[in-house]
């Protein structure tokens, strides 16, 4: 992707795309467990996360007005996605977490 | 991003991310513009292109049982805001023209 | 709300609202039960058609150009997800079912 | 809607709903003015209001663990798009105004 998004966000973009992929699989991929029942939280939570995740990028691409607060919140809710599915050993949950925690340390640049 | 998805969709999912982006920017970079007034069918169909890029990604991150079908749509839509996009010369609508027609031929992929 | 939509499609975006009020609440009530893993296909849809019904609002309010289209796939989602959320007992699921199919013959009205 | 979520959102969702639709249907609409160079600010705020309403929504649906959080920064954005709509003589412009006081004040209820 070559565009000409304003350059401070375009890394927190990526990591907000890459995490709102990675809990939307992680969700998904959980309701096929066998132990759906103790993935309950880490589907709840991606859920919120990759919601939020699509929000920050739309604000970022718009340049919105908001785009701190919604970054920062954003933060908030990575780090509580990446801390429920780091609880997991299923490999979409290892890497929805990694992919968490690189998204709320983007996310928190954007609204510093 | 390193991930488990089905790598089928990968491709597509990257697509439409860097259209929902492109277009966001688009819209966003027309409000802008001196001729906003020549930009207004841009900025609509940047819109719907925009929503339903997003759509689609979170289709194809969950493995959604209507994921071709949707895909089939985005790339009817992404070709109504390319040939809108391209009729501009700014240089967010090419880009966004660009992205649109890239999009088109992913999304046609995964739909047949 | 008193608004000055196309009047069109105002019954269909208050039932496609219904819906995805009500696909959510099932998901997350869904998560909650004893019988999770039973209830994964109804999460799964949920998720679908939660999205869809909120892409056809935004078509609607916009009177966007694909809008028929749009409303049209919703209303094979919102098929799809009655019938999986039919099958269980739970109230959520029975109440979902019903905004399921009123948010179904709505959207194919407006894509008739 | 005859729905089983907690009480004390429905009333919240419901000003949510109205506020998304109101500021998708003022920014499609601010599209077609013939002044649309005046309304460009219009439209931003409104799309930015539109997203964060629908995510709002989605997050009281579920009872998400950050719904107050979320309904603290869409009271902000309505606020914001309430006065900027506000400003226009448009009837569209002055029923989102509405819509976004109203939205503002039931979400400022949740978020306390």
């Amino acid at each position: 992707m070559n565009m000409n998004t304003d350059l401070s966000y375009q890394a927190c973009i990526e990591a907000c795309q890459a995490c709102a992929v990675a809990c939307a699989h992680c969700a998904s991929s959980c309701l096929k467990e066998d132990d759906v029942k103790m993935m309950a939280d880490c589907i709840a939570t991606d859920l919120d996360c990759a919601e939020l995740c699509h929000l920050a990028v739309s604000y970022m691409a718009r340049d919105a007005a908001k785009v701190r607060e919604v970054c920062r919140l954003c933060a908030e809710v990575c780090d509580a996605c990446g801390a429920e599915c780091g609880k997991h050993e299923h490999q979409h949950c290892q890497e929805c977490a990694e992919a968490c925690r690189r998204c709320a340390e983007a996310c928190r640049e954007v609204a510093a």
